[in-house]
């Protein structure tokens, strides 16, 4: 794992590079003293801008409520290399543990929610609740990004990509270029 | 590529082991004489049961118009060594070539919908459109799977996840199986 690497400014209208391959991601929360991480594998691009992100948050999660109350949320992007921890969130409650500390993870200020991000993550994207229209029936949030920061290297991070049944395949080892075969409009 | 391999029925509850990872899919559609592919990286699972997906498929899709009007398609999982089809799917309008003869991809009928399967992909999931209240604002559709056909092997097959700019990441080369660490409740 690597901490503390600064972290540059990234467009939020170009989030799709990492979200649209489809990755688990860890969304951190807050609301008055309360904050949670939970791990979320539902969720979608669903415009480039305004960058809007859907995300299916169930009710039984903690986060949940959180993120109701505050309107906001960060989706921080673990690699793979952070497995062990994405698998303790999943697989503990916000109610009961701080998890943050529980799995030696670092908060650092957001710039324009008072959610924290996740310093270890590779990318993090600050989001307030666009549209809920979608909230009450499905538990589907439509999210803005409205400030993303990444780190720099690697360009194409090993992300985890989950089944189901505890089992998770790796993606980022092997990339193909295919920009060539493209409509220019279309890249 | 495989062709004609049998393949066997799947739970539809749980084709979140197919769909969560993110991958490219290819979306079959018919409407009358008219059918159409297109490739789809904006998708999330939804629920478990009944089985939903959601799918933001913009309205410039030829294929949109399919959809809406039959209120049907089939989400294809394409394998890694699909790219170029996939590539040329993408790169490609309906309203102009055959996308199945121009690509020499097969189709194949399927048993709950008018739309094709197409039998090269390693699954197919037939849906019926279920809600279409985002439809007219964000071209968001959520689809019940009724029908899901799989290929038995591989049971982890290699993906496509799209970064954007023409670049793919491939998925299931790598697995890890956590689920030891997993609360039965939580698999």
């Amino acid at each position: 794992m690597s901490t503390g690497d600064a972290k540059i400014d990234f467009p939020p209208e170009n989030v799709r590079k990492y979200l649209e391959p489809g990755p688990i991601v860890l969304i951190s929360s807050q609301w008055q003293d309360e904050h949670d991480i939970m791990t979320l594998g539902w969720h979608t691009i669903m415009e480039f801008s305004p960058s809007l992100v859907g995300c299916m948050i169930s009710a039984i999660n903690h986060s949940h409520q959180l993120i109701r109350a505050s309107g906001e949320c960060v989706i921080n992007l673990p690699t793979a290399d952070m497995i062990d921890q994405v698998v303790a969130i999943g697989n503990s409650s916000g109610t009961q543990v701080d998890k943050f500390r529980a799995n030696n993870l670092t908060p650092r200020a957001a710039s324009n929610v008072q959610a924290p991000l996740i310093d270890e993550c590779v990318a993090n994207f600050e989001c307030r609740l666009y549209d809920d229209a979608l909230v009450e029936e499905y538990n589907f949030f439509i999210f803005e990004v409205v400030k993303a920061h990444i780190r720099r290297q690697p360009e194409y991070p090993q992300t985890l990509h989950y089944t189901g049944a505890g089992i998770f395949n790796v993606s980022g080892a092997t990339l193909l270029d295919k920009s060539a075969d493209f409509r220019p409009g279309m890249l």
